[in-house]
């Protein structure tokens, strides 16, 4: 949540930046009335050879060099200033557990929005009838002709009757849009995820948790319709890597027991298997992908000790908690209706405009 | 200053994304134990068709599509929601005022490091001899045979006798490490960028303020050895798009008249123009390209009117205001030393460990 936003809408993509490079020298120059000269008849300006071009782990290495040359008495300097940065680290710190005690505060403030927004869900919430124009429906034809994938999803889409309650499939359609959360869900994984109610978070001072409310179901005992996950956070400095802080980072998460009823486990299949020599086929439990499984994560107390493949799981892991804190709680409604897509699928495109933003918002009417 | 870490080291690439999808499926599986099953033994799951695999566009247009079939009671909800979550925005918009309140701060509270930053890179300040081992010496080996540029840069390298005061050379230096920096900054520029005595930030309420010290020398006047440049924020959400607001934006700059002794000006040069049917060459004063035309910024009050190339121009100016703030001032020691080196130059990697992070961070002993 505390990205800032700092260039006009459009300006981030790599392609953008070296026309920005280009065009800035080529206006700027334009921009002194000088005795009729233009930047054409300028002499192209050879750049100077700097540390900068020099890729990050030579530059890094040619700076040791660098130092390594200096008197000692400036060495002595340039380690006395780095010291005098640790002690900047020890402020930024500081800096971010207010941060983050901040975002606890406003999350309070939000409450009363989410649940309306439950509600809503639910059926329990009739609102007024909305007078504003929505969002324009011609603006983004659909061209189905060249797109199966469309065409497929468009086929798919579940006849909703009018005396509806509520909004239908609404956290299964979110977690179908945004590709972290899409990734981990299954075929079989939707009966039940139609069935989540809202998703919560609840802060505490290192760490929070996420919370999946369901409402009665087939797949759930009663005792288990509220799902939990926990992600505990470091608001200091790493040790080894101090100057890498940039605010409190995900070490930890805990999931939840979740008590299934009879033959429900969306986690396991039963096959039958035939075992040689004899005639009948047992049945046999296995493992089976799941969204689920989000409630299971390996178990890893210090990650620096853990071995590769738990690192790379519990980094994925740790992506979605913090999504689901920073985007998908606060924001669902924008995934369901599409004016938040996250492009990661996004092909270059040749304008650049699509291909630049992370996130892409839809105008407003 | 806002970003917040979320992920272990170094596994923030697209490239290891990928791995972790894969080994996350693969892993998860295997911390099962039933039965003697191995993952290779199971049958590869097809993931489930899903709009997060349209391209951001076509999913905005199924979203926009799939709305549209539900019955006007469902779709008068929706837009209920949208209405919720606008107000969500505007407690977003408290929020990232009172984070940017924050930071000014503790930008208070860092002055003093600053001070003393300041006082030791002029030699002002002596600091007492430093006992901790500093940066290991050989973990980076210089491979001056590979690299022509590496090898002109160190051949560059001016000597620095044993008797210097402070740190010669630091702001200079930090700039020519820096990308986005380095480009800006021209050979001719470099002899008064090392009159360069401190960078510091003056933080007002919808604004602040970079401000460039220098030493007394023989380009600028002594009434401008104090040059600004003045970026001007915008706290509320943009109102065509308020969906896409993620805190306080830049949305103009301000320079600062320099007020340069005769014939130092090195925003110009002067050329010998020999007219057609004359004899004699006349000087002619020509524009030339140089860091300190970042104090004369094209002029636009509204951004979203000015042409093509000034957005351009002022996108890549913001982009420069926003770095100085958040990483050279507060960390101006670390892009000297090569503790933070931030790899826009470096090519992709085969292991992928040094790509994958925008900024590397070396180990403190």
């Amino acid at each position: 949540m505390y990205a800032e936003r700092k260039v006009p809408g459009g300006l981030e993509g790599d392609v953008q930046q070296d026309e920005l490079k280009t065009a800035g020298i080529v206006e700027s120059l334009r921009s002194l009335d000088t005795q009729g000269s233009s930047a054409s008849q300028l002499d192209a300006i050879e750049p100077a050879l700097s540390p900068a071009d020099l890729p990050a782990r030579c530059r890094k290495a040619f700076l040791r060099h660098m130092i390594g040359q200096l008197p000692d008495t400036v060495q002595n300097r340039i380690r006395a200033l780095r010291q005098n940065q640790l002690q900047q680290v020890r402020i930024a710190e500081q800096f971010f557990r207010e941060v983050y005690e901040l975002e606890r505060r406003f999350y309070g403030q939000s409450c009363a929005l989410f649940d309306a927004r439950r509600d809503i869900l639910d059926g329990v919430l009739e609102p007024p009838l909305q007078t504003e124009i929505s969002w324009p429906d011609d603006a983004l034809p659909l061209d189905l002709e060249s797109n199966e994938e469309l065409r497929q999803l468009v086929g798919q889409l579940p006849p909703v009757p009018t005396d509806t309650l509520g909004i239908p499939r609404f956290w299964l359609t979110v977690f179908r849009n945004v590709p972290q959360l899409s990734e981990l869900v299954q075929d079989h994984d939707e009966p039940l995820l139609e069935c989540l109610q809202d998703v919560r978070l609840g802060y505490e001072q290192d760490s929070y948790t996420v919370t999946f409310q369901f409402r009665p179901n087939t797949f759930l005992h009663d005792s288990s319709l509220l799902l939990t996950k926990r992600y505990f956070l470091q608001h200091s400095a790493d040790q080894d890597y101090p100057f890498q802080f940039e605010g409190p980072e995900i070490v930890r998460c805990e999931g939840c027991h979740i008590h299934w009823r009879d033959g429900s486990n969306l986690t396991l299949r039963t096959v039958q298997s035939r075992r040689r020599g004899r005639a009948r086929s047992v049945p046999k439990v296995m493992p089976r992908e799941s969204f689920f499984r989000f409630f299971a994560p390996p178990q890893a107390l210090d990650l620096s000790l853990a071995d590769e493949k738990t690192k790379l799981i519990l980094g994925n892991d740790f992506e979605v908690g913090f999504l689901l804190r920073t985007q998908i709680v606060p924001k669902a409604v924008l995934f369901y209706t599409g004016d938040l897509v996250d492009n990661v699928n996004e092909a270059p495109t040749d304008n650049g405009s699509v291909s630049s933003e992370n996130i892409e918002s839809e105008q407003l009417p």
